[in-house]
């Protein structure tokens, strides 16, 4: 819980740590022309092309640019992380809801760069997602899980099928 | 068939038909002020009480009428459904849709006034908000369905977690 809890306390919309020393930023005394810190933004102005790269590395189907820059604008949130070193700056994480600003959100397009995975920097995107949904007085938090990240996100407190509530989708013939 | 199809063609955001004779209005010669008409509109403007009065007819617990507000503000599709009778109108039905008005659509707060149920009203209603997103080029279109109304759905086309996807809810402690 310290890790995230110093994650998320530093700024309301960038966080930032060392990746290699979480737990005590720089406690080794490595100066800030090394240091790689991971970033979360909620800013919409991404670059298109980079977000498509990410989604190509973990084998999504392309989508029209166009479509989803119209995605994301109507997004109620959308949230990047990203890799910083130096005066480098990469994209490796990814999450959007949407939401009628009142009682519900739903979660979509969750990705983490396969280079980036098994360090815990899902369940951080996910936790800083979730903070922010929360922080808008949004109690009703949704999503529709692939069955291999069903117990990702049971782990972060997802409940399945609650009181026996289905996901059902509608797809044109 | 012919009933929706009727029903949909007349008008792009209103639509009407005889409740006692939908294959063909007015066939006995009635007049129009004994006609009872279905009306759907996707028009906001909606009096919060008489949908609140509506909802507490199907015993949902009740919601601030400011949350309400901003929730139908913010929906992407609000779907009313009226009966008029001469000059009365009553709210009989309501849905609305979140989407990030390119991909994906959630639909929410599905309801039918317990005395016009079992009449094909939930179907017309659902086919109505269904046409309705794909004339946006909505083609993900998504629910969250209660047990008792699973089969309903799964007639209109609605699949249950398709290759396993599961929906999943988070909510606060």
């Amino acid at each position: 819980m310290g890790f995230f809890k110093n994650l998320f306390s530093n700024s309301d919309t960038v966080a930032t740590a060392s990746q290699s020393t979480p737990h005590n930023k720089l406690q080794n005394g490595g100066s800030v022309a090394d240091e790689t810190r991971i970033v979360f933004s909620t800013s919409r102005e991404l670059d298109l092309y980079e977000l498509e790269e990410l989604c190509d590395a973990v084998g999504w189907s392309r989508r029209p640019l166009r479509k989803v820059k119209k995605a994301l604008q109507h997004s109620f949130l959308v949230v990047s992380m990203w890799e910083e070193r130096g005066a480098k700056r990469k994209l490796i994480g990814f999450a959007r809801a949407t939401s009628d600003h009142a009682f519900n959100a739903t979660i979509w397009d969750v990705v983490i760069h396969p280079k980036y995975q098994s360090r815990g920097l899902g369940k951080a995107l996910m936790k800083y997602t979730i903070k922010k949904l929360r922080s808008e007085d949004i109690s009703n938090i949704t999503l529709f899980a692939d069955p291999h990240v069903v117990e990702f996100y049971r782990r972060l407190g997802f409940i399945l099928d609650p009181e026996g509530i289905k996901g059902m989708f509608w797809y044109p013939d």
